[in-house]
C-alpha cells in the first residue's frame, strides 16, 4: 500500500493511492475474493480501506503502524517504458513484519508482491498448503538479496517479472535462455512482462506469447504489472486452478494459464489509461469481456 | 544488392553479401519465383549472381555499373535492437535508374525495397496492373523526402516499416494511432516490424499481433526485416493473393495476410541466426514448416 507521486507525458499527480497491494487486489477482486496483508501509516485514508472492504477485499490484514505510508516518486519519459525512480520513502515498510491470521494462513492462492524476499519467505512459512503460490520481484532485490530471492523462488509455482529483471536474474541476454534459466530456479511457470509488448508465459509445454492490448490512451503505466498479476491470479482462483493440474491435466492447466495471461494483459490495458487505479474502479465486467474477445481476435489464425 | 561490414556482440564480418534485394529474394524464392531489379558495381561477385539464378531468381534486371557496389558499415549493441550506421557508401546506387524489361513490367507482385521514393515511383510508373504492391522505407527518406514518400504510399497496397519509423512517419507516439495514421496515407495494409517483439498487421479488420519466433542463437539482426518481407510477399504470391480479395472475400484476405505475417516472422528468426544470409541458404522447407507450427502453438488459445 503506497502513495505515488508520478509525472508522465500525459500529466502529473501528487500523493495518489498506489502500491502493489492496491493494484493487485482491485484487479483480482473482479474475479475472486481477496485478502490483503500489508502495512500503512497513520496518514493513510481510512475511507480507502472502507472502500476496499465494500469491494469484498478483506483488509483485516492491513496493519496501521505509527508513522507515514510508503511513498514512491517517479517519472516516465516519452516512450512510457521504464519508470525512473526519483525517491523512495520506505516509512512504515522499514519495520514491516507480516503476521498472518488463521484465515490468511489458509489462503488457497497466495501472491507475494514485490517486497524483501526474506519477508516473502516469512509469509510462506505461515501459509498452509496453498493451491498455488506466485511471486514478483524487482531489480533492487535481485541485485541486493539474490540468495534470499533464490530461496523464495525455490518455493513458488509461478514468478512474474519484467523483461529487464528476467535478464538481470538469469544473467542471460536472450529471452528464451532467460526464461529457461529462471524456470530451473524453481517456479514451473515463468511470466515475463514486456510492457507495451505484452507478456510471455513459459511452462513445461513451452512458450505462450501474448501481446498487450493496444490502447490509444496511455496515461500512466504505474501498476500495470501488479494489476496484470491480480487479474492473472484472480482468473486462476476463480477457475479453481491447482498446481497438481500440471501433472493431472496438463492440457487444461496450460489452457487456464494462457487465458489467465490474456486476462492480465486486458486488465493492464485499462490500468494504464488513467493515473492510480482510477480506471479500474470504473470497470464493468462487460468492458473486460469485450477487450478479452478483441485481444483473442488479434492473435487468432484460422 | 550490397556489401555489409557488421559488428555484433556475437562477432564481426567484413564485406559480406547483403542488401534488401538479396535478403528479400532469397526468402521469397522459397515460396515463389523472384525477379530482382537492382544495381551492383564491377566488384560484385558474378558467382553470387549465378548462385541466385540457380535458385530460380531472375537476375537479368541486375545492372552491373562502373564503380563499386553499395557498402554499409554498421554495428549493434548488446540488446541487438537498433543498428548503428558507421558509414554508408552509396557508390553505384548514386546514379541508379531502374529500367524494367517487358517481363519485369508485367510482374504480378511488386515489392519496392527501401530506396529513394522517387525511384520507387519510377518503378511503379513502369509496372502494368500488378496484383499487389508493397513497399518499405526508412528514417532517411521519411526525414528527407517525406512528400515523395507520401506519393509512393498513395500508390501501394501494403507498407512494412519498423516501429521507430512508424512513429516518425505518423508523428504519433502510440502504435494504434501510428498505424491508423499511416493507413490514411494510402496503404490499406500496414505492417509494423518490432524486432524481437515480432510484427503487427493492421487491415480494415483491425490488428493482428504476431510474436517473433524466439530463437536462442541471435547472431546478427541485419536483413531480418527484408527477409520478413520476402517470406510475406512470397507467401501471398504463392497463394495467388490479389488486392481485390479485400473486398471480394475479406475473411480469406485477412487469413492470408495473417499467415503471411507468421511466415515472415519465421523467416526472420532464421536470418538472425547467422551473419549475412548464410542461414537462409541452408534452410529446408521442413525447417520452415516446423517453426511455423511451433509459432502457431505459441499464440494459440483454445
Amino acid at each position: 500500500m503506497a502513495f505515488d507521486s508520478i509525472q508522465t507525458p500525459a500529466g502529473k499527480v501528487d500523493q495518489v493511492l498506489g502500491g502493489s497491494a492496491n493494484f493487485f487486489s482491485i484487479a483480482a477482486s473482479i474475479y475472486a475474493p481477496v485478502d490483503i496483508v500489508g502495512v500503512v501509516g497513520e496518514d493513510f485514508p481510512k475511507d480507502h480501506l472502507l472502500w476496499l472492504s465494500q469491494r469484498k477485499i478483506d483488509v483485516s490484514g492491513v496493519q496501521v503502524a505509527p508513522g507515514k505510508t510508503f511513498h514512491w516518486v517517479g517519472s516516465y519519459g516519452q516512450d512510457l517504458s521504464d519508470a525512473k525512480t526519483l525517491s523512495t520513502a520506505l516509512n512504515v515498510f522499514e519495520h514491516f513484519d507480516p503476521r498472518l491470521s488463521h484465515k490468511h494462513s489458509c489462503a488457497p492462492y497466495v501472491f507475494l508482491a514485490n517486497i524483501d524476499p526474506e519477508l516473502q519467505q516469512k509469509v510462506l512459512d505461515q501459509v498452509q498448503e496453498p493451491r498455488l503460490v506466485a511471486c514478483d520481484s524487482m531489480n533492487f532485490w535481485i541485485a541486493g538479496k539474490l540468495q534470499e530471492l533464490r530461496k523464495t523462488l525455490a518455493r513458488v509455482d509461478i514468478i512474474s517479472l519484467n523483461e529487464g529483471e528476467a535478464y538481470l536474474l538469469s544473467e542471460e541476454k536472450n529471452i528464451l535462455k532467460a526464461a529457461q534459466a529462471i524456470q530451473k530456479m524453481g517456479p514451473s511457470v515463468v511470466i515475463v512482462k514486456r510492457g507495451a509488448y505484452g507478456a510471455l508465459l513459459m511452462t513445461s509445454q513451452g512458450f505462450f506469447i501474448a501481446p498487450a492490448y493496444p490502447t490509444a490512451h496511455v496515461v500512466d503505466p504505474t501498476g500495470a504489472g501488479d494489476s496484470f498479476a491480480g487479474a492473472f491470479m484472480g482468473y486462476l482462483a476463480e477457475a479453481g486452478a491447482h498446481r497438481n493440474l500440471a501433472q493431472k491435466d496438463p492440457v487444461r492447466w496450460e489452457q487456464l494459464l494462457r487465458r489467465a495471461v490474456l486476462a492480465g494483459c486486458v486488465m493492464a490495458s485499462f490500468t494504464v489509461e488513467d493515473f492510480s487505479f482510477r480506471r479500474l474502479t470504473q470497470l464493468k465486467i462487460s468492458d473486460l469481456v469485450e477487450r478479452q474477445e478483441t485481444l483473442m481476435r488479434m492473435i487468432r489464425v484460422d
